[in-house]
C-alpha cells in the first residue's frame, strides 16, 4: 500500500454483471442497459424493504448465472446497503449458501465491495467473489427522512434515491473488465450539516480520494476515459470539480457523476440520483457495457458515501463522508 | 480458499491491543485485564452514542500507541458497530487520517474485522491495520428495544449488551499473537423470531462455522486450548454444544463463551453479555493476556452476529445469523 493505494498485480476481472432498476430509473439513458427493468417498484413484495432485499438477491443470482457458474463455485459475497443493520444484504445473503462479508460504506458500497472482492481474489484467497449493493427510494425516504405519506416538499439541493441494485462477479480468470488498483478513502468531514445536501457533504471526500489517487500514481486525468463519481449529483459534482481545480487538478474534461446521468433532467429529482444503488446500477449496466464494447477503455470509479444516521444528525453532528476508488481497465 | 477457510501463510500478528469497558463489565473476572476501566459509562459525553464512539476512538488510538506506531504508519482501520449506519465506527475513524473500511457483522464484527485485517496484511497490501469494534448497553437498548426510562422487564432468555470496546493492531511483523487462518461464515437462519433470545438464534450459525472449520482442517477440538464464541450467553452456549455434539463434534471440554464469562453471575444480565463489544473486550484483554503470558497457546475465536433490525422483526422476519472464526496462535 502506497498513499492509500493497492495495486492488484493479478488484475482480477469483472467477468459478469447484473442489474435491476425501477420504472423511473429505466426512463433515462442508463435504463436501456439495465438487465431487469421493473414495471412496479414493489417487485411483487408487500414492503419496500422486502422489495429492496429481493432486488439485491436477484442481481447476486443474476451475476452468478451470467458468469455461468454454479453457486458452490462462488467463494464469497461482499455486500452492504443503506438500511439499518444492512438487512437487505444480510437477508439476500441468506438465500445463498456462500460465505458473506457485510460491509457498510453508505453510497460508497459498490466501490468498497469491489475493492474488497478484488483484494481477496488478487491475494489468491478466492476465485470468484460477488460484490453487490442496492437501494430503494421508498425505504430510504422513510428511514432517513419522512414517511412518504406526508408528501413533504423536497428542497432544491436534494437528490432522489435510486431504486435499483447491481452486482459484479469478480474472478481470478476469464474475460471482462480488469480491476487494476484500489485507492481506499479516509473519512473526511468539512462540517456540512444539511442532510438535504449530500452532494456538498460528499464532494470533499471525493476530492480527497481523487487527489490522493493522482498524487500517488503521478498520472494526469487524461489517463482515464472517465472519472466517474457515485452520487454527488449536479451541485456536488460542481463542488468536486472546483475543489480539485483549486488543488491543481483539472478533471472537468472527463468527469461524470452517476447521479447526474441516471435520470432524465425533466424529472423532479433536483440534483439527480443518489443511494448505494445509483453507482451500482450505472457501473454494472451502462459503464460495463461501454467498456466491454470498447468505447471506454479505462475508468476511475469513485463511489462516495455519507456516513451519517438520523441519530447523529439529531445530536447535532456534521456529516462525515468517504470515497473509495477503483481503477477499471479493458 | 477451501471450505470457507483462508490460511494466512505469512501469519499476521496482533502486536498490540487496547480495551475499555464500563463499571459493570469491570466487576467480573475479565475486568482486571481491561486497559481503561470506566467509572462512568457516559465517558464524559452527553449522549450514549457519543460515549460509544469515544470508546471506540479511544481503543483505536490505544492500540496504535501500545504498538508504539505513529498514526501515519497505520495503513487502514477496519471497524463497525451495532448502531444504525455504524456511526460509532465512522465517526471514530474521522479522528484518524487513515483509510477506513466499514464493516457490518453485528456482534461478529471483531472476528470479521480481524479476518479482513489479517487478509490485507497477509496479502502484502498493508503493514499495519487496526481491527476494532465496541458497543454500549444504553445505546443498544434504545435502538433495538425500549427507552431505558420505561424500565421494561427483561425476559430470562435476554442478555446484557456490553459497554466496552476493543482494538487489535494487526501487523506483518513483530511479536505477538499470530492469526493463522480464518473461516468465513455463511448466513444461517433456523427460523428463531424471538428478539430476546439471541443466543438461540445465533447458536446454529456458530455451530455451522465451527463444524465447517473442523471438517476442513480435519483437526480435533483438543487441538485448541479454547474454542471461544462471542456472545451466545449461557443458553446459546448449551444449544451450540448440543448442535455440535449431534453432528459428532464434542466441544464441551474446551468451549467458553465471552458472554458467559464477562459478568459476575450474581448480576441481572440473565444469560450473560452480548454486543459487538463483548467479544472485542474479552479477546483484547483477558484472552490476549493469557496468550502472551503463555497459558493459552492456540484458540479458535468465533464471534457470532444476529443480522436483524427492528424493521425486519417488525415485518415478521426471523433472525438470520452469522459466525466468523479466526485461529489465533502463540
Amino acid at each position: 500500500m502506497r498513499g492509500q493505494r493497492i495495486v492488484f498485480r493479478r488484475q482480477p476481472r469483472i467477468v459478469a454483471v447484473s442489474t435491476i432498476a425501477g420504472p423511473k430509473e429505466c426512463e433515462g439513458i442508463v435504463g436501456r442497459y439495465v438487465e431487469t427493468p421493473l414495471a412496479d417498484d414493489m417487485f411483487g413484495e408487500n414492503t419496500y424493504e422486502k422489495a429492496e432485499c429481493k432486488m439485491l438477491s436477484h442481481v447476486i443470482d443474476g451475476a452468478i448465472s451470467n458468469a455461468k457458474l454454479a453457486r458452490d463455485r462462488v467463494d464469497m459475497i461482499v455486500s452492504g446497503d443503506l438500511l439499518n443493520q444492512i438487512i437487505s444484504a444480510s437477508f439476500a445473503a441468506r438465500d445463498f449458501s456462500v460465505p458473506f462479508l457485510g460491509v457498510y460504506g453508505a453510497c460508497s458500497t459498490m466501490a468498497e465491495s469491489l475493492a474488497v472482492a478484488a483484494a481477496f481474489v488478487d491475494a489468491g484467497y478466492c476465485k470468484n467473489v460477488v460484490a453487490a449493493t442496492g437501494s430503494h427510494f421508498a425505504s430510504a425516504e422513510r428511514q432517513y427522512r419522512y414517511p412518504l405519506e406526508l408528501g413533504t416538499t423536497r428542497p432544491p439541493q436534494s437528490q432522489w434515491t435510486v431504486t435499483g441494485a447491481g452486482a459484479s462477479l469478480v474472478s481470478s480468470a476469464g474475460d471482462g473488465v480488469r480491476i487494476t488498483s484500489a485507492t481506499l478513502g479516509k473519512v473526511v468531514d468539512f462540517g456540512v450539516t444539511d442532510v438535504n445536501n449530500m452532494g456538498a457533504a460528499m464532494a470533499p471526500a471525493a476530492a480527497d480520494t481523487i487527489l490522493t489517487h493522482f498524487r500517488t500514481t503521478g498520472e494526469e486525468p487524461e489517463a482515464y476515459d472517465l472519472i466517474v463519481t457515485g452520487d454527488l449529483g449536479a451541485l456536488g459534482s460542481r463542488i468536486l470539480k472546483d475543489l480539485a481545480w483549486e488543488k491543481g487538478l483539472d478533471i472537468a474534461g472527463n468527469h461524470v457523476d452517476c447521479g447526474e446521468i441516471i435520470y432524465n433532467v425533466l424529472e423532479d429529482e433536483f440534483q439527480g440520483g443518489s443511494g448505494a444503488g445509483c453507482s451500482a446500477v450505472v457501473l454494472n449496466s451502462y459503464l460495463y457495457h461501454k467498456m466491454t464494447a470498447g468505447s471506454l477503455r479505462r475508468i476511475l470509479f469513485v463511489a462516495t458515501g455519507a456516513l451519517l444516521s438520523t441519530v447523529s444528525s439529531g445530536q447535532g453532528e456534521s456529516i462525515p463522508c468517504i470515497a473509495h476508488a477503483v481503477t477499471l481497465e479493458r
